[in-house]
């Protein structure tokens, strides 16, 4: 069996290019990255991450080094599923959430990492293999640009080989947002792909009132309207704002999935799986909507996540969004037309610059 | 206005007087007890705690030490509210959860004695103030001990002035679960208030095959019968197991608590101070039962706890179960004739023995 000898954990702080402003989570200069590294007996590694907005990383990163790593050393690796249960139910009480399933993601991701490597396939193969060549969009964190520099930044995109766009909004003033948007369309026409996040802003009422003004603009979804504690909200939204609500980025589990899906209140699920508790997870969610007639989006991760979707044959968009991690990677996303492509070396194929994220240790 | 000045965070890793054990987290050799100190600048000191099972204790002492304490300092003590609410928000990308919210928890405690201290009221006076007689139970850890053990330890929870009992449930077999219910009954006789403690160890089925196998038996109510992430099971395990469900020492928000309220899936809520966000989310959920035509309960932490049941007309038993904990506390629960009872002194009047806990540092 291949036991794991060894996990590595590690906290870095990466400073953002520029810094950033969505309508809920206010200004970021730096993210976090806590990496976890997987070894076995035989000397095959596996890598995991996660990352934060600047905030629980140090929680992650001890839950991780004091207790997760040392629970799980000498178990079996390809036991994904029993890991995952026994870590879930031990560290239950206090957990189930906020950091506790950060790490839990980072680990499940190298043990994935890792059986993907030891098979020789890539994880998408390994997951099942449907197609990959991944629908993505360009994901911006574009709050305070205005709609000239949206634009700009939209060209930039296409340059780089985007063909869809997710845009912020929830601006104080509701017109700012459609002004936005009108730019958009009239600069990239009626049918480009564009959906728009507002990260939580609204309350169900404003969410509505919102949907409802950016009915001319053919949004392919609403992300986040609302805080993600009121499925049933989530369900208002959608009906009476009349477009399609995405929503999962907050959502911690399989379970906080199935409820929102079961309310109605989401068209397109978008897992994180460096925060619903990994890959494990991840496929179930990706699972669980196909069974409920639901495409399957993402968030994060987007060079771990063009696996996953890539093995969904319910893959919608991927979102391809870097936070400039991209800095800290030997393996750039491929990104053409329109399509990120998943690769074909064993493992996620995700190899860090672990010399270059050395200065950058938290 | 009363600046934070200073806050002091400490780990302790206490261990049980006796292992303990029960349905679904295992045995329990300590637990771990996470204390916030808040000094504000006229040397006025509020205290707060939470606690783990054994785990994650790390990293909420990591999130106090590191992030919330820093981020806090300087702030006007008295806008509780408004510190909870930044915190929220501010930690809510990576926590809303696990580690974060018995982080908050434990913070926003701390607030409240500050606050009571300073305006030289018990908290239960400072809160509404209802009735410092507060019906309680005492509430045992004990799966493993045997229908005369049972009864045996009912009987010393007597002496100590106990008048209401809870015992757990969820042994492999069933009918050992129905005959320690039968055993306490022939002891105690109809009358006696006794609940019943699942721990999450079945399935909705499982649920209501236990509750029926229990309906002879009048329990007040049959507490976590399965996990807390399925509001709609709960509804079932009630409507079809016919023995009201009591939860909550598993759900970490206010919304938590209105979701599984609203899916008509509890009949006793029993938000845990120190991990359902704190004073400020407790006094909300029981106004939130109280809405509902509801009593509330409570999980842990009994001494502080008795002070928000007492400003509560709608407060049920306040569970008395300490861990342990009270040989580290310098003021012991008063219990009188199946009542705890609220003191008098200012704030939340517990009074940690710091000496003896020094040799308890994690
Ligand atoms: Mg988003
Ligand atoms: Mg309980």
């Amino acid at each position: 069996m291949p036991a794991i000898a060894h996990i590595q954990t590690d906290h870095y702080l990466i400073p953002l290019p520029r810094t950033l402003e969505d309508s809920m989570h206010g200004q970021m200069s730096d993210f976090e990255v806590v990496t976890v590294r997987i070894t076995d007996r035989d000397g095959a590694m596996g890598t995991g991450y996660t990352f934060t907005c600047g905030v629980n990383g140090g929680a992650i990163a001890n839950i991780l080094s004091r207790e997760m790593g040392p629970h799980v050393t000498g178990k079996d690796a390809d036991l994904i599923e029993a890991i995952w249960k026994d870590l879930w139910w031990t560290f239950h009480y206090g957990g189930r959430g906020g950091p506790t399933v950060l790490a839990l993601s980072a680990l499940d991701m190298a043990l994935w990492d890792l059986k993907a490597k030891r098979a020789g396939l890539p994880l998408w193969r390994l997951l099942g293999g449907y197609d990959p060549r991944v629908p993505c969009y360009a994901g911006g964190i574009d709050i305070d640009l205005s709609p000239e520099e949206l634009v700009a930044q939209t060209h930039a995109n296409f340059e780089k080989g985007h063909r869809a766009i997710k845009m912020k909004v929830g601006r104080d003033r509701l017109s700012e947002d459609v002004a936005k948007m009108a730019a958009m369309r009239d600069a990239f026409g009626a049918d480009m792909p564009l959906m728009a996040d507002a990260n939580m802003k609204y309350t169900v009422a404003g969410a509505i009132r919102a949907a409802r003004a950016f009915a001319d603009f053919d949004l392919t979804w609403f992300e986040e309207p609302i805080p993600p504690d009121d499925p049933a909200g989530h369900a208002r939204v959608q009906t009476e704002g009349g477009i399609p609500v995405a929503t999962g980025e907050n959502l911690r589990s399989l379970w906080d999935f199935k409820t929102v899906i079961e309310t109605g209140g989401v068209s397109f699920p978008e897992p994180d799986v460096t925060n619903c508790g990994g890959v494990t997870p991840f496929m179930k969610i990706a699972r669980l909507a196909e069974a409920h007639h639901l495409p399957v989006t993402s968030h994060g991760a987007h060079d771990i996540t063009v696996q996953l979707l890539a093995a969904c044959p319910n893959r919608s968009y991927l979102e391809a969004h870097g936070f400039g991690l991209e800095a800290y990677v030997k393996t750039p996303l491929l990104i053409e037309n329109g399509h990120a492509i998943a690769p074909e070396g064993p493992g996620h194929g995700v190899a860090f610059d672990w010399d270059r994220l050395e200065s950058r240790r938290a």
